[in-house]
């Protein structure tokens, strides 16, 4: 695989400090013309499923052989391993904490535990205790994405990864349970339910936060304040409130269940 | 025109999801060469006028031919047509709902509606219903960023758009009655009475609840802890408050009234 | 030293508002080829110790020849000067308010104030009273980085600054007394006590909130709720919560004292 010289990053360090900003210093000088895209930076505090969700469902809106480096890493530091993917002609690097596992459920993918030798390869002291984003994962991404090194060269393959923080739903007939993953700034809730799921369900209803919805097509077709349910650009099922905050309104959040019946 | 290969991105999408950087990857799928700028991210949730507002104020600080896209859709996925404009030597595309409406009343414009069938000339599918930004917005953005296409081929010419959702500031001869548009990270709360519109007025004193402030030329120039008004640096009138923060001092917010008359 | 073309921006200016992005607009209309990183919009407002603290801090991970600009300006539009800096192979230009204090006084620095004829130099009119950075940071940033002047055309020779706004730490034998100087997104209490002021110190004990806490290598090693404090990976004294916000949890932020004795 190519490398495009794209490298996405996706942390949970916020915007309060530099650091993600030292990443891209490092990977500036190692790769001068490497471009980085902020995917998001907002992840709940050391919760790896919601940044595995969003790589999962935003990689391939960008260019084959872009490099994914996702960074929530509540073990870091501690013996954890990171995981580097080669998967549906992108690039993914994570710490070993279930971040990857739904991507790497959906898609087969060549699979490497980053060797600790791989640092003394790139001319790396010792890593700081805290900030591996900074002492490993960026001096890696630049080599990757300047196509200096391959994954195969700096790791060892493997099968086996830590599995996901959160149960995937749950599909009987006529009758799927899913979660609420993540809240978008208009405090949509977005579910783990994808559409496949429910595909066989005839005229599905959505049971959330003791409502019973019907699904429409986009947020326009509701009247103003009304919730609303509907299957959104990601092919998962979203509750949203017209003109409204949904998450806010409702009083619920992250982990909330839904249920899709049939009507 | 010559596209400057710059594309500016102005939404209400905020931070906590990957929308913005799923963006860019179109854009850069497309074409590569982009630089694409995030002017604000952080428009309060369908408010097209705030948007509006300071892409009138920010275009003219890029360089000619930059293409600048402006996404605050409360419409997303029913008729609401898209607005593309060429305006004293910039690109403009927006949702026709009031969003460009402040710039095309201050500058000639030339203007179109885009097409349906434009989609099919860029090769897409069909667009989800809740996601254009994605769908239609970056694809058409990168084309034209990219010098590939012009809005002529994309479009049909108009002359009609949605007008503005507030009033313009109501003009009367030594008394100028305006409103807050926007309030920036300090409290500073920015209104839409342009300084033209009062450099009439003798002495101007601004009233603005229930205070009666003389005008000043910068913040330091004030008391710490003293509401203070000046002509900022976009020409417009603005309430502040030395070493503090006016918004929360005051309790008000966008909308409040904003009155100038004689001293 | 030659420029790198990579310009950092640190400022308070937040993310309401399109004054970072119009900053950028203004570098890239006179320098194209310009690569901006925003290293820190968030700092907590006309507060320039902490803007200080993180460049002196990060500004080492970008290549050599980067310029950082860094606004923190309380007084813009007063007499106050502009300093800049040539210093360990970097440049810096900021506001002289004590922003650049803490780095001048780790090293040897060449030093200009700007002078108010560069201004015509660059073809500059009359720059606002408020918004510097886009009427005078902004453009003299594009000219350095692009290579195409030095400070020493555009400012004159000087030894003096202005100190910075928080004292440094009071460094006694077996004992440091220092204080907070930033939070972190994860709530994580960042201190000025340099780990070389606490080399000498035997088993040194951090005292701050009323805890006496011993120091440990990384989060991971703590039980989940435990307050513990560490070396972090900017070589300051840090005290967190493992899996939790010490910030939150202890109820202190900014300027809280932290004394570091031996154990």
């Amino acid at each position: 695989m190519k490398a495009s010289g794209i490298i996405t990053t996706t942390t949970d360090f916020g915007h309060r400090g530099p650091f993600t900003a030292i990443m891209k210093g490092v990977i500036l000088s190692r790769f001068p013309e490497a471009r980085v895209v902020d995917l998001i930076h907002d992840i709940p505090a050391q919760w790896p499923p919601e940044a595995g969700f969003w790589i999962s469902k935003a990689y391939r809106y960008f260019p084959k052989g872009t490099l994914h480096v996702a960074i929530v890493d509540p073990g870091v530091g501690t013996e954890r391993s990171i995981l580097m993917a080669e998967c549906d002609d992108h690039l993914f690097i994570a710490p070993d904490n279930g971040l990857l596992s739904r991507l790497l459920e959906e898609h087969d993918a060549t699979l490497y535990h980053l060797d600790e030798r791989a640092l003394q390869t790139l001319g790396l002291g010792t890593p700081s205790s805290t900030f591996h984003g900074r002492d490993i994962f960026a001096p890696v991404a630049a080599e990757i994405a300047a196509g200096r090194l391959r994954f195969s060269e700096l790791g060892t393959p493997t099968s086996e990864w830590i599995p996901d923080w959160i149960d995937p739903p749950d599909c009987q007939r006529g009758r799927v349970s899913g979660s609420i993953v993540t809240i978008d700034t208009f405090g949509n809730l977005i579910s783990n339910v994808e559409a496949s799921m429910i595909a066989a369900i005839r005229a599905p209803r959505v049971r959330f936060a003791g409502l019973e919805l019907s699904m429409i097509e986009t947020y326009g077709r509701a009247t103003p304040g009304d919730y609303l349910a509907l299957v959104n650009s990601f092919e998962v099922v979203e509750i949203a409130r017209a003109e409204g905050n949904a998450a806010d309104g409702l009083g619920v959040g992250r982990g909330a269940p839904v249920t899709i019946i049939e009507g």
